[in-house]
């Protein structure tokens, strides 16, 4: 019955030859060496086969195996092979920690630049400047002979409202410098350094090619910049950024093993881990980096990485630490240990920071992507260095009067996580001292300098929260962490001083009873803005674990888990009832980047066959056959079409699947057969077949391309529902796939296609993605 | 050209029929109402399709979303539904929050019971009974008139050789009339009540099916005779079993909810988290928990369940501290804080720590597999209670006369990691007191009391290493943790000794001085305990982050992470030298459970066409046409094979596949059938295809099937490699995967054909795995 000549049954046979390395498993080819040089390399905005990439070092593993058997040298290989991926993740630890513990000093000493200059050299930072000073003590250490403001050293005032201005002057033209520096830099020489990379490395790793994202220019760009964009007093965190920073790193330490070098999906595991070491030296959190990571970064995360990017962070923050930036063998600033514990009933207070901080990262998401978009599609976006000086000197100017907005976003933190201790001179600590012996601290009434803390608090909180709309997005690097935990702890700290004065003065409430016992500390400020800053970062990233883990290691008591963790679920609750996007996501799609987004259910009932190209109207899809075709008719259709792959068929007429070949793979194979192997012409016969078929003896020699023929194409039946076929490619990685009815080759589905079908369902232009 | 006139293309119809609940869009039938019952269930021990219950869920999920637009009640039921999961990790969380309490005060009392009663009531244990005793000062707390040991009880001596006697034979009783009651309860009502439970549970998430094994009677009987079996002094602990104890929780709770009632798949995400759970209660670390459920235990673990297994595991440790058990406010026995600085050269001792665990690690499953094996090959196995009232009988006997082997291992391991304080009256503090202001506790020489100490633990390390292995896999609830880290601990203590007395003795040498500065503690004995013991759990579970994480957890100092992970990774890298398997794996193995591992890579280079079914000489595979067969033909195919599903083709000749119909649900549907539809008979035509075929006009009415008929089979080519097919059941969750050759069906490959391939490879007997 069966009248298809083509169809060799080869059972058994156990050639092997999958993916793009054919080698019979008898006659062993180094498959390291590519047989033309090209083949199975991607181009630039291209999406990776990760089948095929883990194919391939499956091979590669394989290879070194068997030869290791053979001689020493050999097994001396394999064993430097398997521990190269320690290795790599030691030296990224070390790299990452080292850069962060630079960065972190000289952002600080930068920032003071603003205020002032060291007299015993200009490379000391206030702080520093100060400690050589002996006369200084505890209370004054801030005010040495050695530290001159610029008003000081240019007028020779230090009070008086003169000298206010020149600081004023000094300290909006410094601003301006910084950030004029910083934006022209990244312009001039890494345009990949603004923004925060990590909306960009969440697109690499879901196996995107964006050359020269995570190359050395943008490694050296981004951390200058990052020091000056920083320091420059935007409303802008470093965290971001320095994800961005170690997986430069961790792409330019690969080069070093041919492993990740060559292979793509090992090289984003090694990114992965990366990603974990910038926030743990970002936040002094291993364990939390890692789990940021797993959760909100990571795409095809095996659990091998999970060890080792736990290594390699550790390392990272090992090495931070001794570098020492603050002085506090801390890795943060704002680390912080209370010791109060907190009541039941102050759970309430908590949700009421997560319903905050829910509807501010909602809001936030919202403006910031509207704004953003505005910048891509009117005129602003033509002057990026106006704008941000623009943004820098607004910034400047109205933040220098509030002390609290005049002061670093992670120093205005570490301020509002604090408790008040009572050698505190804090403003914030302003309270009336009650003078009874026993009554330490406990239920104090607020003095005149917290309700000033409280306005200047208020006002900041405004400011913070128009300001970092406009920022997060400009061409300069910029982190969200800092300014919306910022935007928080304000929030929480305001919160918590209400709380406590309401204690205070109503301690007869019922509420407060039993809760409020005499002598002892009953409501802790600091702990509510550590609870709203958990909220508000909850509330524009969607972390959830991640952002516990990291506040827990920030804290370092279980007890705080779960006011954080009612904040933060109730805050990813209320933001997600506006969206469920976070800013990263919202980021992604405002690019286009061809991001399938891992978290989400495929919700709509369609079909494969809905997705697939061709559609009805269109002519039928471009196929190559087994045999049969000349060179020239292969070239020529691969002309006329744009597509980057080919399903190759048994037959025009049975249309039965044989394999994949790519575009790319195709093209070089026949410009590399045409230049080296004699007698191709455009008539010869491109063969994909195992056996050369019978031809006419003056024919020309055929060309025999199984070797790049993928023989294990995946398929999906045209009734597949696509909620399966998206869950195939994500959970496999995949770039294609083919779709067959009862046997026949009906069409194709790429990962654009899907993008651009959920694009279509959510009602959005599905042209806006970028591909290829 | 195309003959087949059975191929109609069907494209843009759009028809909804994959999987069993096949509708189509436009008429909409209530999903959760099986159109014949028992369709799309599983008989026991089967292992499910991934792909298919996520389908049905999302079908579901579907139908509620669309149905919510209609009516407030229907709203209501969509919000409900949502929130299922939350409440569901709540009752969790609780429920196995109060069992581990439970057990906990239940196990300490019973422990006492061994030694004393309390004359009080006999309901105190010994710490209780004495805390109403007024009289007693913190030195004696241990010793009150309201507890009588057996001998006073019974003699009236308190002293002496015989009192000594009496509690000696008491002990002995007790812990053979515990260990008598613990075999026979579970042998009477729940034999799945045995063992750890963790390698049957990771089987049980990896998609296989055990009725019972996580039922009410299993989790009843197990929380007993745990009680039972930690209190009689066997050498186990109870965290493993707390592992199952919290999934029969979870289990029957899902009862509680359709959502997860009726859905595998749901059931075992909630599982996933529950043994988050388990971990959390047993050791304190709901983020240790989560990790070890992330890494040890779950197989498809979707982001979403990570922050429900985190909420469930803080929930559940809120629960069992707010029953504080051992009065301490700590959710475990040995929570130590510790706060001396560690040196970079103790490095050296804890990589011989770690080396120490792998050794042990690797002897220990060596040793356990093989006893394991004797007892199932042996008439060994046929006398269960002898054996465990012999191991039982034999651990009092020794373990009487040498105190640390006589208390609880939880005991021991608290001992062991604490530090000495001044006031400490144990043993192991015993060091010869030197008086001399400043010089507090520092460099101090070991007295007569440690030397003892130091011989009772070396006796009792022998000990444990060797009655662990004959303990662990008895029938009666064991865990692993406890003995394997009372082992190390004892390990590291001894190490951690040995190192004090050589820096006190010879600190003029050079690498002691720098790092032993006087009146500064230089070696913290206890850190080696505690480095030790992750060493050896690590050796015997190769659990890696978790551990480290669980470790930091119990000390609460980032400081500590860098020692836990050198030895963790070293005793990981030792042990993974002489097998990679852990010894949940290796039971797993053992015991023939279908597990596909997750974490090993395939590393052989056969391809599908090698291990599909049938083989070269065998038989056709056997399948069904979409049209043309009768009921008696399908029954009699079905009858005579033993086959779990067949492929459905257009015809046998051309062998196009169409689809794919589980024996099960062809069984049903055709019994249901002759049962209820008129005129359904042996010789009716059965048809999957969408529109019947032209009959004779007298023929029996046809039996459409074509709803039972899943219509996105999975297909992979014969060429494609097995590494990747293997990527592909574990990632998709696929119970069979259909192998093509060019569009034509050639064979099947079921998970169980290729863990047979794989033990094949591995030179085991391929028919040790239990499937079906």
């Amino acid at each position: 019955m069966n009248t298809e000549k083509e169809d060799k049954l080869v059972i058994g046979v156990g050639g092997r030859a999958a993916g793009v390395n054919g080698n019979g498993p008898t006659k062993l080819v180094d498959p390291l060496e590519d047989p033309v040089p090209g083949v199975g390399t991607y181009e630039d905005f291209n999406t990776i086969d990760w089948v095929r990439e883990k194919s391939k070092d499956r091979d590669r593993h394989r290879e070194i195996t068997s030869k290791s058997r053979q001689s020493t040298v050999a097994l001396l290989h394999s064993v430097s092979d398997a521990f190269s991926g320690w290795l790599l993740m030691l030296l990224v630890g070390l790299m990452s920690g080292a850069l962060a513990g630079g960065i972190d000093i000289s952002a600080h000493w930068l920032t003071d630049m603003k205020e002032g200059v060291c007299l015993n050299g200009f490379w000391f930072n206030h702080e520093h400047c100060c400690w050589t000073s002996n006369e200084t003590t505890f209370q004054e250490r801030d005010r040495c002979p050695q530290w001159k403001s610029w008003a000081e050293l240019i007028t020779g005032a230090t009070e008086g409202p003169f000298a206010y201005i020149v600081n004023y002057l000094m300290y909006i033209v410094w601003a301006l410098l910084f950030s004029f520096l910083a934006v022209t830099l990244v312009r001039a020489f890494a345009p990949y350094a603004c923004g925060s990379g990590i909306p960009e490395i969440k697109t690499i790793l879901s196996g995107f090619i964006i050359r020269g994202y995570l190359g050395k220019w943008t490694l050296i760009i981004k951390t200058i910049t990052l020091v000056l964009a920083v320091s420059s007093g935007l409303s802008l965190g470093k965290e971001g950024p320095l994800v961005h920073v170690a997986c430069c790193c961790a792409n330019i330490l690969c080069h070093l093993f041919t492993k990740y070098r060559k292979n793509e999906a090992k090289r984003r595991e090694v990114l992965s881990a990366a990603a974990a070491v910038g926030v743990s030296v970002a936040f002094g959190a291993p364990i939390g980096g890692v789990l940021f990571s797993l959760e909100e970064v990571s795409y095809y995360f095996p659990l091998k990485t999970l060890w080792r990017s736990f290594f390699a962070a550790l390392v990272a923050a090992f090495t931070l630490r001794s570098i020492n930036p603050f002085g506090n063998s801390r890795l943060v600033l704002f680390y912080v240990e209370f010791h109060a514990p907190w009541h039941l009933l102050e759970l309430a207070p908590f949700i009421l920071l997560g319903i905050f901080g829910g509807l501010w990262g909602a809001l936030f998401i919202r403006a910031n992507i509207a704004w953003c978009r505005r910048r891509k599609s009117t005129r602003l976006g033509h002057y990026p260095i106006i704008e941000v000086l623009v943004v820098a000197g607004f910034t400047a100017l109205l933040s220098y009067p509030n002390s609290y907005t005049r002061m670093s976003g992670a120093e205005l933190i570490s301020e509002l996580f604090n408790d008040c201790s009572l050698l505190d001179s804090s403003q914030l600590c302003g309270y009336q001292q009650v003078s009874c012996v026993g009554n330490t601290l406990a239920d104090r009434p607020a003095g005149p300098g917290l309700y000033t803390a409280l306005w200047q608090l208020a006002l900041a909180l405004v400011f913070k929260m128009m300001i970092t709309v406009v920022t997060f997005g400009m061409k300069v690097p910029s982190g969200l962490f800092i300014p919306s935990m910022a935007v928080g702890a304000i929030a929480g700290r305001l919160l918590g001083v209400g709380m406590e004065q309401l204690a205070y003065y109503n301690h007869d409430w019922i509420i407060f009873k039993g809760w409020c016992s005499p002598g002892a500390d009953c409501i802790t400020p600091g702990l509510y803005a550590m609870v709203g800053a958990a909220a508000c970062l909850g509330g524009v990233t969607r972390m959830t674990v991640s952002l516990v883990v990291i506040m827990f290691e920030l804290t370092g008591g279980l007890e705080y888990i779960v006011p954080l963790m009612a904040a933060t679920m109730t805050s990813k609750w209320v933001a997600d009832a506006f969206g469920r996007e976070g800013i990263y996501e919202a980021h992604i799609r405002l690019n286009g980047y061809p991001f399938l987004e891992p978290k989400e259910e495929f919700e709509h009932n369609s079909l494969a066959v809905d997705v697939m190209r061709p559609r009805r109207a269109d002519p039928a899809l471009a196929v190559l056959t087994q045999e049969g075709m000349t060179v020239g008719e292969v070239e020529s259709l691969v002309e006329s079409t744009h597509y980057s792959g080919f399903p190759v068929v048994v037959s025009q007429e049975s249309q039965r699947l044989v394999g994949f070949v790519l575009r790319r793979d195709l093209l070089i194979s026949i410009d590399n057969a045409r230049q080296r192997q004699e007698g191709v012409v455009s008539a010869s016969q491109v063969v994909f077949t195992e056996h050369a078929p019978s031809q006419a003896p003056d024919a020309p020699p055929p060309l025999r391309l199984r070797g790049i023929l993928d023989l294990s194409p995946f398929t999906v039946t045209d009734h597949t529902p696509m909620d399966i076929t998206v869950d195939i490619f994500r959970k496999l990685g995949l770039r294609q796939c083919l779709v067959t009815h009862n046997g026949r080759l009906l069409g194709i589905i790429t990962k654009k296609d899907i993008l651009k079908h959920m694009a279509q369902i959510a009602n959005r232009d599905p042209d806006s993605i970028l591909f290829n």
